[in-house]
């Protein structure tokens, strides 16, 4: 398994990059420097160049990178090519939200469909993506390649969920459920508390 | 201003320890040490010394913490004597999430309404907040105390919403927009990137 080489501060960092280089490919502008990038975006030089030099390797000196070159690096690293599919688990507010929310494919990913124990039979989201009972997941995902599983449950139905991703052999989870899970060794879990976020931010400003 | 002393980690963990702490009051325990209080959590004894540290001081060498005095320190910490208390702009899916939320309360904040420019008129939410029209946002601002608003409209909505928080005097907002907002430096944004987090669980399987 590999870890990420860059920071999460880096990696929000670099759609915003390929975004810049897109428009400078559409000028027909075969390279660029660190310092047109950081000024594009309002960003120090030196970030930039230790971002790109994080996926790509450094530029060139005096010439800078090859524009099409670091437009393929950012899109292999960010997985254009080859998206994962998540999916949710929940489908309350939070996993319609979630479901619905356009912006992952920035990121090379898509959230192919949501589960919940109350569907008794598929529906379809505001964007049109199915909704389907939980009693079909098992058979989903035999069906279906399932990358990332994002539970939105409430707490006491989270471990449940969680055995039941486990068993389906899906080696991520992206969990909102305020508890511990307890997965095996091979399982990575990204708890996410937006309570604490907001606790973050309060205690900024007191 | 005064800067968090803890970590955001830090934070996530002292109501946990105020909640062993309860149950310690509650079976008239006097004193607790921090292996105790670490047992009880699974977390590392060093750990949870120097979270209490930052918050409270150190224990007395041989009896630990007073329970008592350790459960008032945390509650005044987290805020639960004079709760913040934010609004929500943007009353789509995840706002109405984020509003009916529960989980806010044990970090001393309450979420008290929500505001939406698609409302005509007062809606009530499932676990019954008000979900105003946005038209009445001033007047909200100039008959209640709100210290934090909660940005949940789409990315080219949300310097016009930012814009009247601002007006109305509030010094701090947690957006979920996909953008950067234009602030007076008195102002304390912090962003929520969803589709972040699930890059960086997405790289980490890779």
């Amino acid at each position: 398994m590999n870890k990420p080489e860059v920071s999460r501060a880096s990696l929000g960092r670099l759609p915003l990059y390929l975004e810049v280089l897109k428009k400078l490919q559409l000028q027909n502008q075969k390279s660029v420097s660190a310092p047109v990038i950081a000024r594009e975006l309002g960003l120090g030089e030196v970030q930039v160049r230790k971002d790109l030099c994080a996926v790509s390797g450094a530029g060139k000196p005096k010439v800078g990178y090859d524009t099409n070159g670091l437009v393929r690096t950012l899109e292999e690293f960010l997985g254009y090519s080859h998206p994962n599919t998540a999916v949710i688990i929940g489908a309350g507010k939070l996993g319609r939200a979630l479901l619905d929310y356009g912006g992952f494919a920035d990121y090379g990913l898509e959230i192919a469909a949501a589960f919940d124990k109350a569907c008794s039979k598929t529906l379809v989201s505001e964007t049109g993506k199915p909704i389907y009972p939980i009693s079909i997941f098992d058979g989903y995902c035999q069906s279906h390649p399932v990358n990332i599983a994002i539970i939105t449950v409430p707490c006491d139905a989270a471990q449940e969920v969680c055995d039941a991703v486990v068993k389906n052999r899906i080696k991520a989870i992206w969990s909102f459920a305020g508890t511990r899970l307890k997965v095996p060794e091979d399982v990575t879990v990204q708890y996410e508390n937006l309570a604490l976020s907001l606790a973050y931010l309060n205690k900024q400003i007191l």
